[in-house]
């Protein structure tokens, strides 16, 4: 019978956007038709992110996308200061950044595989990659480890996870976390719906041994904080792989203020990379044009590319990291100002 | 030019199953191939559920459902004692069934305008479906002054949406809604992302006037409480419409147990209606097989149906409600169970 | 080891539409939105086609679909005068149709098994259905067969095909065959890429041996007759359930007439049933607007279906049937006119 | 109101896989999962193919290929022989290539815009690619006149295609014509459906001027002559872009021996780029597994690739060219071997 070890054998690798300079080939890919075009143009759309000052960068993540070794991009992105905020699933985030970053690995699988074999060996598998089941339940504890030793209150996600950050400070087993690097840079992280996640399982045990007074995700907060943080820019762009929560969640920012009376602003560039359909009415795939109906989007800057994450996202990072704009940029230090205690929220007008 | 009046003129009616008898149609489907037959067997599946009266059963929502015409399918299942939970996105519960408890409605339209006409006409579009920006905004104030009359704790969305049936039970303009009727009938619904819709805006609105106490909401005691809904039913089956986050979240209280050293019970029932793809790798669209690995579903009655849900959850639906097999069910009220202060959690053995 | 016998158990059995009234079920879905709603539409297009007296309908099939249970729909289509012409791949008409009329049948499979198994076994598997190889080679011989004692010359595949028919007067072993209801109402049913089927191996067979003197298939010829029957026709609609060479080769029998300086006439009417993409850029998936910029159909009634076609395909067709409409029509045996010799081409003006 | 010549403003350009070295990035995908681990491994396939003396490669096209810039990859592969053969849709063959060997030109357009004002201006759509209806035109009457010149009597598609090759040894205005260089190389192009096209225009009037003697297209002689060139190639590979009739046809043509009572061999290579989902049981999302049912495709190296081809098929291609094993391979020269009247297919045995 197979064991474990035999289906945990080849580590996923990251891509590394420094390595693969794409700019010519992107260039020769805007004068062809469909998705490549598209490509090419939301590279360029990005890129002007990059290039525009006074534009905060908001990277949205969906999907199983860092197990698949888009790890390593995003990390270059923040570290580069393209990126200055990011909402993401919860998955990204913890059960596949975080875990990297206590030293577990990711494996190479395949999806021809008995499932029942698979839990036999405590293999969880996420279409073509397995990972150690063990592995994750020390994440989990992790979580609810950190928890234990916060004051009792309600968090953002975004507060917990700069804990996790600073947790990573010392104990942190790989040079390319996400979590530690946004810490660093204090470029803040939202995962709106934290309970959904190997963070989830942290917190159930934290909360299920302290009933009374313990740590609680306040995902009202993420909101406002996002709405606060978008209030302050001058200018915002969103960069989404993938749709879901992460996607709506962002995009509302742009509307929120109006619920305090003050004026909003639309997202001045918006693309999105995705195979989600619009036909199912779900706003995974729907159009950006219709944000635009929701006052979510402007729809000068705006391109969406059909296509799954792996393959895409590589080559419109590499992109507009060889296009060097970003060395004009400082980060916008986001989580510094949400932090501090001194900057009020704007007051409400209604 | 265009007014607003121009848009919205003809409303979305609701189908209802219980006008029209699928059972002798699935059962011919059931003969066929291809996602007839994936229908047929999911109908025969969800009916197994409805008849198991060990089988606590709980619908997952995600995706525009219930702005399409399918809310008085839910509202009916509920009705009938076919459903013990619900794990919703926002938008279906607030966005769309709390937004008509208060007198609102759906119009039909088309996603052939211009998206910023939409826009200078306050219309918000979903695919091809128009609602008015002023009616939600006072959904969203609404949520916003439930908020204000309640202790300032966090709350789990669960708690949260109670308050929003107590409300209802004096303001419900229509006979059809799912808050009011799941209050009622003590039949929980989850929103693990609750702020990513318009009670994020109603909260956005309490917390920002009201900083220093106010009402939160604890994603974490979300899962708590479905874990413990799980660990006490003796058996669970999930009926999915669409993925996202309820399909993640509703598996993951499968294996909650483990955190706390207590065994886990996979789902024994579970049906997915999708058109995600699992080529992308993302949850949303991977296969129920897939979810065995992890331990969360077994795999002698799960069916995956191809459809987008306005054509086939219908057809489910009223097949299960004419087999007539729940009248021989009680609900299971579990959130008397949950919130009962005398029903302790199980004691954490890890 | 498995035997084939433990494969080919359980017989597919074909939707009769006559026994499903889904007259009410489409009305109420014509209220909602999406798919629903979208399906309802091409219903009540589909209908206007069917009472539109001077309307010639074209039928186009792409897909698996008679193997899926989906080939009584289709002959109860042409048994009540409501399609005029059909334009089909080969594996509908020939390998599942005509296959099914000498004897054989398919039967509900699983996708989940090992190929190389069912190559074993002599089994040829379409996703979840299955058949007898041996079965089908027989249906490539009797092709062979029929061609041998036809004169040689190009034929076009409405020819040959009507040939199949006459075979199975007095042949056939089933009592809903299309091939063979269309010959008797003079229905033409075209395959444009003919040899793509089993018919193909069936010319194989007999060109190889009769290598100086045989049959062949003009599908030039074929699309000269269709567009001769366009012109012929007052008015046309095409029905397409999937994409493909007939959808393509339907649509330029549209603008045929230019070639040969005639007035062409769009497709009054066009519905499509597919969950093509139309973002690839393929024909197959390329909307029916994109259709009007060539001058192929007409957008006043067109609707595309987002669906797999076993889903939708019966309820659009039951509920065509149940409107009863087609009692006022008489079928234009246009096969009649292709086959007459007094009848002439119009004559080319350049 | 707007012109024609504001719609045809900015050619699209092919890309040149000789100016773009993928191999490193291909080697970097391998490590990830997903669809860039899926196409890493094609290119990997595709790379053996070529390295395989004994292997002749098949490459089959549908989709609207090279009016979205594909154009040149295709020359390229045929230039450095990489392919000996390709069977294609009739639109990327004559109204893509043969049409832009005639001078006339794709240009780049956009999926927004009102399709009944570019039906007024003559403009046809292709997705986001727009082409000028005159010009096609010309295309279609090209291929009237050449027909006009040859010898009354049945051709294969690949045949005619030949002729069109020679006549544009005198006139092609290109330097990348794909059916020239196949015509130089003797590289056989095979079109299944071939009236489903410019050409299916072209030859309706030839036909229509010429009702009693003219020429034909025989659709049975291609997949005789296919069946015959795979019957002589010691292996074959097939590298699928796109499904369709191409995909189906030159999987048949591995079992066409079978018909005349010979060994069949299945196509040792397989890869398909395909976005075509295989839930709708149709063929051209159809698994390379289920082929094996069938005995058509091998499965030690068959990968799909789930993307849209014009983003992925250029870094395969570039992969395998930028590897260099082809320099090692020359041409099978098949059209020479199809045309020898010396060379007669081996004897039916049954």
């Amino acid at each position: 019978m197979a064991k474990k070890s035999d289906f945990l054998k080849t580590q996923i690798e990251h891509f590394d956007i420094t390595k693969h300079n794409t700019v010519e080939m992107i260039e020769a890919m805007s004068k062809m038709s469909f998705s490549a075009r598209d490509l090419a143009r939301a590279s360029d759309i990005f890129d002007r992110m990059v290039s525009d000052k006074d534009c905060s960068i908001v990277l949205c993540l969906a999907g199983s996308l860092l197990s698949a070794g888009l790890k390593r991009v995003v990390y270059d992105l923040v570290r580069h200061n393209m990126v200055d905020a990011i909402v993401s699933t919860g998955a990204n985030i913890v059960d596949q950044d975080f875990f990297e970053a206590l030293g577990f690995k990711h494996y190479q699988g395949t999806k021809w595989v008995d499932d029942h074999e698979m839990r036999d060996c405590r293999i969880d598998r996420i279409y073509d990659t397995f990972i150690s089941e063990d592995d994750l339940a020390v994440s989990d504890a992790t979580v609810s480890r950190i928890a234990g030793t916060l004051k009792p209150r309600p968090y953002s996600s975004r507060e917990f996870i700069e804990e996790m950050g600073k947790h990573l400070v010392k104990k942190c087993k790989v040079n390319d976390s996400i979590i530690l690097e946004c810490f660093k840079k204090k470029v803040p992280i939202f995962v709106p719906a934290f309970s959904d996640c190997s963070a989830g399982f942290g917190f159930l045990h934290h909360q299920w041994h302290n009933p009374d007074e313990h740590v609680s995700i306040d995902s009202a907060k993420d909101f406002r904080e996002l709405t606060h943080l978008c209030m302050r820019a001058k200018e915002t762009g969103i960069l989404m792989i993938g749709g879901g929560v992460p996607k709506n969640f962002a995009q509302d920012a742009a509307v929120g203020p109006e619920m305090i009376g003050r004026d909003c602003r639309m997202h001045k560039y918006a693309i999105q990379i995705t195979v989600a359909d619009e036909r199912d009415g779900a706003l995974s795939g729907s159009t950006l044009r219709e944000a635009c109906s929701w006052g979510k989007v402007d729809t000068v800057y705006e391109q969406m590319v059909f296509s799954e994450a792996t393959m895409s996202f590589p080559l419109l990072a590499a992109y507009a990291y060889h296009k060097k704009n970003w060395k004009k940029r400082k980060g916008f230090r986001w989580s510094e100002m949400l932090n501090d205690p001194k900057v009020k929220e704007p007051k409400a007008l209604i």
